[in-house]
């Protein structure tokens, strides 16, 4: 480097060759997930929501919010904070360390969460492979960054997938190879085609990306067997497994099936949690089971693959918020750490939901010959209809305008690779009466479309 | 890509070339920053001070914690509840809507932070320029996500420098060049020197990070003459600023310099806040003032940094806590949006230790000849001492176990490239009594080395 004197007058000196000045700030010298249409595609569906206030939405990917109550804020607290001193024996100092200093980073409910974990899930976990996350968005996060070394990692997902995923891989330029969905979810089959594809091209496969229940967008969960099946292949073929389980409690009544964390005996599965459904989203509160055993770990670090994740949020976030932790942490003692327990309620409003969207459906698109089908999903808050006609988004602008009902159109949940003529319902904010007026809507809008 | 057909009983097939297999996983193979000493010196410090828990620790960066108050908590929490409705006149549904669901990425908090940013710091902004984030920590790594598009681009950055901006770097694969820093801190003409260099190596210098008000480590702050002169310089060699301003309200009663934004008529400066010292850590709620127009972004975004920044941050952790949020929100409301009101008694008790330190250092090393000098810093948190020996992690154990009494290593915020010789002292959380106590401590273990 040079050590050119400073001048005087400061003024620019002969720029080198192919310098462009930095203002204004041009988004295509910015990261390149900025110009994205991963990263643009919550923005604009938010935006074309946001310009019809009074259309039914089946939009929205949000929790029901009816049995939300401020009052529930400071009943958490208080419950976090007598835990903390009654059942701990934490003395106030202490206490007030806990709630509002800077705090171990991997989090205030690591035991509460094993607790959890057993009594929900029948996983069992060691407090130290748990790191409380801010949303399980940020666990992604962490878990994209750990696994990305160079331009040859890359990480295999379903299409479509979640689009939180595909964006948080694009933040931290981790390449998502897509494996075929099938009506019972990821195809095992493909994910051997991808994976060895991948190898034989010199890519290295660092991870699968897996919902197993209730998947977002698509509704659909995995058989048993499937689950079995995955985890032999994974095992086989030298793959980790990451289980995001947000949904499995939403079951509408059926039996629940194993998580996949639950069945694997092999350390195979990193597992992320949320409680964005079962509590609230905006506490921003998740986490991640990460009990892989990482070779070649210095001295001060923890030997598991938890305790880099928890390097890496040092560094992003340094801590979850307390003040979060503590209302979460009231939720889970207030209901002896069973969210399925502290979720009932809600489960009977998606329950209900699910049985009026496939209700709706059959009343008014009853005539097979019309082009118009959809899954059949065991619980959740999504369902994905196939329509006669492309639903992008211009079609979804139509439909807001015309009719007045509002969907997500599926093409953006495989970054531009598919579900060109479908649709997710997401039911979970509605009443029945709103579904049923959203369902008249959208079959007017598809006699529109297909009376051309 | 091939299309291997998946055997009936999986098993792995012939390997590629250079295949290693996933299990266990290896440091070596997860992203680069886990094995960079950056990221590994916390947790090695923290872990040396975990082990002494009765030495009078001059190392922890953490705020003054004896006022904090969980009643506070509720106490906040109402204000902002009370805000929404009675203020803003939200109704039940919407206050609820605005707790407990996915909240607006860019925050609620931004009208509030433009009355702070006038109130407390002559800073015009208009709240579409602010965006909320989880602690000023997640500002830094979405302004070097957003910064970084090849590995042709740097950050600047005076060395020594804040150990979470190098790490933040480091997650964001964004290498930082080092300014040098003189005794009023950035060096001007080495920032022109340094970005000249850059240029003519071929790389992009994207922006410089700077704390113009008592600095961490250095405890420095910069002359109104040098602001001045950095602001014109940066214009002249087309360097975009990145002001940190975590302590420029504990100025120890002198008068408070204007911040480099307040200065700033070209949209040059992007300022970084943080609430962790005024408010709490716990919180994790600091914000980003991005008001630069960005070129060519499509529509529906908007049009300034911040609007992108909001981008990233909707794959990163979608938004800042809205618990944490609210109780901030409390907070500046109670206090007329100023925390230069809030932190009153804070600043008291650090311009108290401040003294302290000074008056200590002299009474304890009387002789200018022994090799022992320090700076003298006008406020914040922090002093640096220069030893006349190596200061390493070892000499930091030994200073543990032999004589009670922890500090920080400079060469931590160097990056390996300086402090040899210098040690940080944090007295944030002492009493005068444990200051004398630990700074006769620290020269006893001097008087033990420069005795070999």
């Amino acid at each position: 480097m040079t050590t050119t004197a400073l001048p005087h007058s400061p003024a620019r000196t002969q720029a080198p060759a192919g310098f462009r000045p930095s203002f204004p700030l041009r988004l295509d010298e910015l990261h390149g997930s900025l110009s994205d249409p991963v990263l643009g595609s919550m923005t604009l569906l938010n935006e074309i929501t946001g310009r019809y206030p009074d259309a039914v939405s089946f939009a929205a990917g949000r929790p029901y919010e009816n049995f939300y109550d401020p009052a529930q804020l400071h009943a958490c607290l208080e419950r976090f904070t007598r835990h903390l001193e009654d059942e701990l024996g934490r003395t106030p100092a202490q206490v007030r360390t806990a709630l509002f200093q800077y705090g171990h980073t991997k989090g205030l409910l690591t035991q509460l969460l094993v607790r959890n974990l057993a009594v929900d899930e029948g996983i069992t976990a060691e407090p130290d492979s748990i790191v409380v996350t801010t949303g399980c968005q940020e666990a992604m996060i962490l878990l994209l960054r750990a696994l990305r070394t160079d331009d040859r990692d890359v990480i295999l997902a379903p299409a479509p997938t979640y689009v939180g995923f595909l964006g948080a891989a694009r933040l931290m330029d981790m390449p998502v190879l897509p494996v075929r969905e099938g009506s019972g979810g990821i195809d095992v089959d493909d994910l051997v085609t991808q994976v060895r594809g991948a190898r034989a091209a010199g890519l290295r496969p660092r991870a699968c990306y897996v919902v197993p229940d209730f998947a977002n967008p698509s509704g659909l969960s995995m058989s048993l067997a499937d689950r079995e099946r995955l985890l032999e292949v994974a095992a086989a073929e030298d793959v980790l497994l990451i289980e995001d389980n947000p949904y499995s409690l939403f079951n509408a009544g059926a039996e629940r099936l194993p998580t996949l964390k639950s069945l694997d005996r092999r350390r195979g599965v990193v597992y992320v949690g949320s409680f964005a459904k079962t509590v609230f989203p905006g506490a921003r509160v998740g986490y991640v089971v990460a009990d892989q055993p990482v070779a070649g770990v210095t001295s001060g670090d923890g030997p598991l693959l938890a305790d880099q994740l928890a390097k890496l949020k040092s560094m992003l976030t340094l801590n979850t918020s307390t003040i979060s932790q503590a209302v979460i942490g009231g939720k889970l003692l207030e209901n002896a750490c069973s969210m399925a327990s502290a979720t009932r309620r809600e489960a009977e409003v998606y329950a209900r939901n699910l049985q009026a969207v496939l209700d709706g459906l059959r009343r008014h698109f009853p005539d097979p010959a019309a082009g118009v089908s959809w899954n059949v999903p065991g619980g959740g808050m999504f369902a994905v209809v196939t329509l006669p006609f492309e639903t992008d988004d211009a079609v979804l602008e139509y439909s807001a305008a015309r009719f007045g009902v509002l969907w997500t159109p599926m093409r953006h949940f495989y970054a531009g690779s598919g579900g060109t003529h479908q649709i997710r319902l997401s039911f979970s904010v509605l009443t029945p009466e709103q579904i049923d007026l959203g369902l008249g809507r959208l079959a007017a809008l598809v006699r529109d479309r297909t009376a051309r």
